[in-house]
């Protein structure tokens, strides 16, 4: 079991990006950060809360810098403890010495996480507040990024500390007044009411696991395989829509062997594309069969199979072997015409109302990204993005339906129902982290960047 | 000629390192910064300068983040105009959306060192200070770092104000007055105090150009090649000197044959470490003999060779052969005797005095750094490191010799020697940019990080 860092330390890091730029920030935080500071810097100290004050940086060997410090009164602060943040110039060279002097004065380098661990800790957010806080740090796109916001800034614990934890505790309170007092003035409990409650928690929390899937769409990407028969422009059409060469494209047949993958953001969503080697029936070479053994497992990992045709000849029987590969899968199929422009009209007598694209042209591409954003699932600052959220509320859903079996029967044991109810409370608590073990909190907060 | 970017714009710029981590810091400088930032920011705008305001960021497509908001007023701000910072998450989606919100409400991307441009041409500094700005985020030891803050700081603008420009000034203003005016009252200028004048600058630039090799071996680092016979222990040498396995070392002789140059610093000096192929009078080998040219090369360039004898056996005709090779070089001679632990005690006929060192135990190893570090030269805060300002004050110090010369004769041209008592003043002026030309701050500012 691990043991968390010392609340009793003050602790310093650097928060800014590692690297040369203009300005880089030192933040100290704990109970002696005026100590840690005032030693430092030159000048009044402390300054008014919040003011930017100028004051040159100095350590035993002399002056380091001339920084910006602002002090930020506990417990007005993002760790509500006593903060003060550094903006010094943006050397590799001056953030290590002002942070060395600072160690040097009686702080201790902060771990991964431990200002948000501490802002935790001292009650400034909960625990799914402060996981948002690493999701806001880490979003790449505009859906993880609203998803993280919803998160860091208490949207989703709101959701929930309304219209799931409020119902049950009233309706525990309910339960429990009837348990500890045997007065004859309480009257039963009202069944249908109670039920009712039940029905409507179930139903919000039910609501909120749903969007889990779109959560793991926005988090990891929409999985996208490219696949058809040879030659029928896949690499053209990965290229196409990353925007640049990444693949290599030949007129010769079979020239993508090993599946290519590449992260792409369209509109504001992730997408993982893999250009895959063009299935045919039968090779002797045993290099491509091992690229055909692969196009295989990326369709088994997609979401969405792009189904690829090429357009300048009819339908093959390699583009028949291809359909067929796609069928039972587990994946949505965008079936797309490639060529276009050199497209005599063929028919296809597999999937209706296939797209056309050229990637020689662009045309049809707006569509097909456009068919593409149709594929990645809800989106807001209320989907769930967090395994270990769905766990919680997946265990608080157990648990509501659970107490609402036992209060449907006829003169329901009221104890049974009320363990239950608590236990689905308990989940949501170790949601929001007012119930949370050591090695939760360390894994959660070691996933953080140092600073923050 | 390039034209500075226009001084009306609102500028701004993400002023802290590229990546990931948990604060960026977006600066935005300019007369509408005040329009812009509000348009950003949510709340109250602008707040009180100084304060540290906690603000939401906006943009047309809604929430970016909650970030804290400090207002520089003009001129008490770093530009010298109305400046805002907003520290936001650290990301890298996060602080391109909120540069990229701040552009599309008015302001332009800031060039390279545009903020300190504008420091300058607002008076904030002069132009070697902004040079120091540069230098400063750019110094990655103590000793350039000092050079650095002096620059920055003012300190060696201040002592050629005080010392060079000041009584240059005086002494230009008494030669002037008996030219303007033939008035009678007026003395005769006293001579031997004008020389005693000019012999003071005089000093005083020549100390300051003084400094200006061992300037360049603090930015430049100096130039260190480890010569000797082969298996001499070069290459151990260098691991030592760089305190890991950079170098393949073998028992076998003429293991390294291209050169190995690596940077290291030791105790706040930069040293640039060249390890060479050993010396030997003849070889077949054409890969033995290019390393050899490289060798002799590497002896050209440095500052200080350290000449390697094998402490385990006499000195041979090899060992002769690199003595020869190191008679008059520009460079200085550290003569070290390695495998001190398997030494005999043998002779050595060259140098006197040498080092005995032990790569294998470390012994000697602090006695050689400290041989090292007495040929990095002066270190202080009015080292001349720029080679613009060593130019300038050059020009200064010709100007100011011929003024000596003139006013040295009988009955002297007050006319000529005001003319280069002018023009010393004229190159003192260019250093402090009182005078630059645009193409030469396009030169300065183009160096410089963004942000800054």
């Amino acid at each position: 079991m691990p043991t968390l860092p010392s609340r009793q330390d003050t602790i310093a890091a650097c928060s800014t990006p590692q690297g040369s730029g203009a300005l880089s920030v030192i933040r100290v935080s704990g109970q002696k950060t005026l100590d840690v500071c005032g030693a430092l810097l030159r000048g009044k100290w402390p300054p008014v809360p919040r003011h930017a004050a100028t004051r040159k940086i100095f350590d035993a060997d002399g002056e380091i810098d001339e920084a910006v410090a602002v002090f930020y009164k506990a417990p007005a602060s993002y760790t509500g403890e006593d903060t003060v943040e550094i903006s010094c110039h943006g050397s590799a060279y001056i953030t290590a010495r002002t942070l060395n002097a600072a160690l040097a004065v009686g702080a201790r380098l902060a771990q991964p996480g431990e200002f948000t661990l501490r802002a935790y800790l001292n009650g400034r957010m909960d625990l799914s507040q402060a996981e948002g806080v690493a999701e806001l740090i880490a979003a790449e796109t505009a859906a993880e990024h609203m998803a993280a916001l919803g998160m860091a800034g208490g949207e989703l614990s709101g959701r929930i500390k309304k219209s799931v934890k409020a119902p049950l505790v009233e309706l525990l309170a309910q339960l429990e007044v009837r348990l500890d007092d045997q007065d004859e003035d309480i009257l039963e409990l009202d069944g249908a009411s109670a039920l009712k409650t039940l029905a409507s928690v179930k139903a919000q929390i039910a609501a909120m696991l749903a969007t889990f899937a779109s959560g793991q769409l926005i988090k990891n990407g929409v999985r996208v395989a490219l696949v058809g028969a040879p030659n029928a422009g896949k690499s053209s059409l990965l290229n196409s829509l990353l925007g640049y060469g990444r693949a290599i494209v030949s007129p010769a047949p079979g020239t993508t062997r090993d599946t290519i993958e590449e992260a792409v953001e369209i509109q504001g969503s992730k997408f993982l594309l893999t250009d895959t080697a063009g299935l045919r029936e039968h090779t002797l070479d045993p290099a491509e069969e091992e690229g055909m053994r692969r196009t295989r497992a990326a369709l088994e990992r997609c979401n969405v199979a792009i189904f690829l045709l090429d357009g300048s000849r009819p339908a093959d029987k390699c583009d028949g072997l291809v359909w067929k590969e796609l069928q039972g899968r587990n994946c949505r199929i965008i079936p797309v015409i490639n060529k276009s422009d050199a497209g005599g009209d063929h028919d296809y007598p597999f999937p209706a109302r296939p797209l056309r694209v050229s990637c020689k042209t662009g045309s049809g591409m707006k569509e097909l990204k456009e068919a593409l954003l149709r594929e990645t699932g809800e989106k807001g600052s209320c989907v769930l993005t967090s395994a270990r959220h769905y766990e919680c509320l997946r265990a608080a859903l157990d648990e509501t339906e659970k107490a609402e079996a036992i209060l449907s029967a006829n003169r329901p044991p009221l104890e049974l129902a009320a363990e239950h109810v608590r236990a689905a409370l308990g989940a949501l608590a170790a949601l929001a982290g007012e119930t949370a073990p050591d090695d939760v909190l360390d894994v959660i907060f070691s996933k953080f960047c140092v600073g923050k």
